[in-house]
């Protein structure tokens, strides 16, 4: 029974298929039929015009990401246990060609418009420091939380005002979406630019990134082939994507993946973290308590000395979830 | 009927199905059995020890391997036509960070160890000038054609007396190894690093790098991770990779596109540009001709003002291939 | 009797005289009073609102200067010859972040609206190529030929239609000015930033950095602080740089080098591989007569196998140049 | 009465006579007769074989010196609050292309072994973090602190253990020497490369790097001309540096600074934020104390809201720093 992450997970069906009625010949790149379909079917989705590009990982969309928003002599704001602080040995700074991320502090790897305020407040001393300009937060958070409108709107009207660009890791999008109910724009809120997940989540090795100025969407071009990241046949990748939009198949496995994530929680109580908002659970276990729940066949990742990390993902089966719960309520 | 790239050419059923039997939950990144097997088999592929990794597209390849021969500072010496130069948006200057490509000249985009010897000779100035520091040269080369034994043994030695790593575009490194007729081994010759290019020849979205000093296998997964590259779900580029190589798939897929590419080699004669040793054929042909050719369903690639590309791959139907040299013969 | 190089040629005591004057106490790195008049200095010059800025190097001045033109992802057209290309050790490319040198042809090392117009011409794969964004040129060029007004009009039309930034390496401008008899702002041309050599021509290391649109001074500040070139005594390099600005004593001493040169050129004649229209001298001479000159005590330096490059400076003794003037003659 | 900065202080009249004598046709770049010796020079101040090389600025001495122990992908430990990661508006990741600062704690700005080990700690996850490959210290620290000989051989012994380069920042390196009261290579201890800091220590814009491996001065060479740091008349810059270390007037310089403060220092006492052990002291005063103490002719720098950064410099008026310690004591 495996909850190391939604990593391993397998790929949706419909996604095989998609993947496989692209397997005729077609202009390669981005040039083909089903590339050239991402902004209109991503503009459907956010009811506003965007523009829509593959790349095949999140830490690829992250970095791409911000290269539209950032100098290389600039900064980016973002959580201390950001993914992109953490977790993508330095990729941001390699495609920003140097940006500097700019710790804040925060709940749950939440930021605030206090938490951003507090770091901007510590920039004074003009060329001798590295300039703000632009913000990263991650929806859901590298803890499961999940922002709300009124959240977002607050750190928008920080970013305004003080000029900043906004970036959101969406690599668990669909989970924050299916979580909080609303329309994906609402949970994108006022952000420039977002990482939009799929791998996670049914796809096999596409994630997209949305630009809602898509007059930045060439510079991502550019940046792209840069990168590598240019796919000679990306009609795959495209078609991945495409099949998970169409007919919200990306909230049917997120909610699946919630509702996992839920049946754990249920069991986990006390012992929670933080409340589960999306399909990551972090459990405070003791070592013995870990190694019993190994025992009964519970594979998970140890977050730190006094917490696990349990992920569930679309195709996590539900009595596994429930188990797993009922296991830790049992210890 | 379909010439234009191999890129354009469709996933081979062995690759398909090596893929969905891959479709299990397994570790995360390159942690998963499959990748683990990679080394194993180039090992055994170029009978002597060698690292393997996948990436997701030959740029990524050559921009990685480049970044184990040469510092910042420094540069290598390429063909002026060279696909690292002319078609890669810069991405091996962004991954070495700004290491220069010299450019050396050679008929059909072959280098020479005198060639080579050129750019060097040019180099005098200290400090003052970037050092080159390494070699690329592509196996078959951007004009098809292939580098016998005794020309890698002159570069190689070259290479040796200098300092001078020495890398391989292998991009369609199955199509020369199919003409050469020779063991893989011998087709690499001396070469440090090599880009083992699958996508074109049945491929999905997989390339090996292949690093014959093992050593430096840990530099590249370093600088795949920040590139972006290390995709969670690597098991599915391993699979490919393997499927290519199990049976010797990848040369029976090559073998398919070379004797395409002979077929309309045989019509074009006198017109060719340059011997087809592999599965791109460059015709001298006038627009006209080129708009009687696209008139009878011909599709191809206009090189320049007077050539046309027309590429074979590993799918492309004897018929059609039979046809084209047909009807260029018949002009 | 030294003909190697302008680098090679003493501090004018003027220069001397202002810099021992700034030394007491102001406030550090740009902020003293010094430094806050050359923006009006330099706007006095060119005859219109320019920033300016002291930089210790003109290969720091022409790397700075390019980033205000050129993205990381981006190309600048220069001389197969230019300074930037030939002698800076890639530093164009660090402080770009990797923008590649396009390379054009020309007589002299100077590039016409042709000759720029053919590199344009090749640029035609969209994503999979370096996209031209500046041109580079030098005034005086690498050969000492100067551009007149005309020519410069014709570059900034291609580059004003084509969308590209136009940067001048002036390591040699004074030069430039003194031969054509022009105001500064005719010998700029269209230039959008210029780099005004001061080291060569009586300073001891402070060129600066002019910008006509000053409101990319600020971009220009964080980089220069970035690359380590915000010194922190900078009154120091102001302060020279004032100095030569003060009372045209830029021109008079560019007017001393250029009469010198024209002196060897006299003798030269028919051996001159360019007409001499600053203060540098190429000369076509075999190695004996080299051998022969030397013997004589005239020290230059070899440019190639059949070339001798003589540079005046400042302080060249004119009966020195007379002398060698003779002394070619007289082979 | 100025305390501002050891920046705003004088050149000595000494440097300004080398600079002079200095002044005479010499081959360019480092290749003249004063560039040249100071290998030898710091050899023999250090006791052994070292490489030396001038530079124009301390951020350029550390970030060329970071250049020759991390790798693009790698991370050097330093103090959150070091020069590196405040003030230097991100040079060292530019010079090192992307290397990331990891920030240790540490009282007064100094790093001990067990802080740089919490560091280390917390690198786990292999491939998707940031590996530290270097460490860098400041002596004397930020905060005016020394290092003493036994502190130094512990952070020594963990950097061997762990395979980590050593950097010392030492842009007051002389004032910890002249504080110590030791041998230069017992205060620079175990270290592979120091920044050996003169401009404000009475040169002009000349500092040294200084490096233990000799076989690391080429990848300098190239990397500082790369930077546009290899000034044309170096020979000034050299010489600014050898009059500095002929007859140790370096320390004489940095005990007549250190002997100001001490004096602050005595009048401040309880107020004083750290022990004064260089040349800074800093003092605990509120708004209205630090608006008398300007009313009485005093120039300082408010280091924060509750502390405000007085520096003593070789030239300091023994008298005025007499008068600034009463003033202080009588508040």
């Amino acid at each position: 029974m495996q909850f190391l992450s939604d990593n391993a997970a397998r790929v949706h069906p419909k996604v095989w298929a998609a993947m496989q009625a692209a397997d005729a010949p077609d202009k390669p790149y981005d040039n083909d039929a089903l590339s050239q379909r991402l902004d209109a079917a991503f503009s459907g989705l956010f009811a506003r015009d965007v523009a829509a590009l593959w790349v095949s990982s999140g830490t690829a969309a992250n970095s791409l990401a911000l290269t539209t928003l950032v100098q290389p002599h600039g900064g980016v704001i973002c959580h201390r246990e950001a993914h992109i602080e953490m977790d993508e040995c330095g990729a941001p700074g390699f495609y920003t060609h140097g940006a500097k991320l700019l710790l804040a502090e925060g709940a749950g790897a939440k930021l605030t418009a206090d938490a951003i305020g507090a770091v901007l407040g510590g920039i004074t001393r003009g060329v001798h420091q590295v300039p703000a300009q632009a913000i990263s937060i991650t929806q859901a958070s590298e803890y499961g939380l999940t922002y709300a409108a009124a959240e977002l709107g607050a750190i928008g009207t920080l970013a305004k005002e003080r000029g900043l660009g906004l970036h959101m890791d969406g690599a668990r999008f669909a989970n924050a979406v299916a979580s909080l109910g609303c329309p994906p724009a609402e949970a994108a809120g006022p952000v420039d630019v977002l990482s939009f997940g799929c791998t996670k989540n049914g796809g096999m090795d596409a994630d997209a990134l949305v630009l809602f100025d898509p007059a930045q969407a060439d510079l991502v071009r550019w940046r792209r082939k840069r990168g590598g990241h240019l796919q000679s046949k990306g009609r795959f990748l495209a078609a991945q994507v495409l099949a998970l939009i169409d007919g919200d198949l990306w909230l049917d496995n997120a909610r699946a993946a919630n509702a996992a994530a839920a049946e754990i929680a249920a069991g986990a109580k006390d012992r929670l973290l933080y409340p589960v908002e999306a399909n990551e659970v972090f459990v405070r276990l003791a070592a013995p308590e870990r190694a019993a729940l190994r025992a009964q066949g519970f594979q998970f990742y140890d977050w730190d000395d006094t917490t696990a990390r349990m992920v569930a993902a679309w195709d996590t089966p539900q009595d596994h979830a429930v188990a797993l719960g009922k296991a830790i309520a049992g210890l």
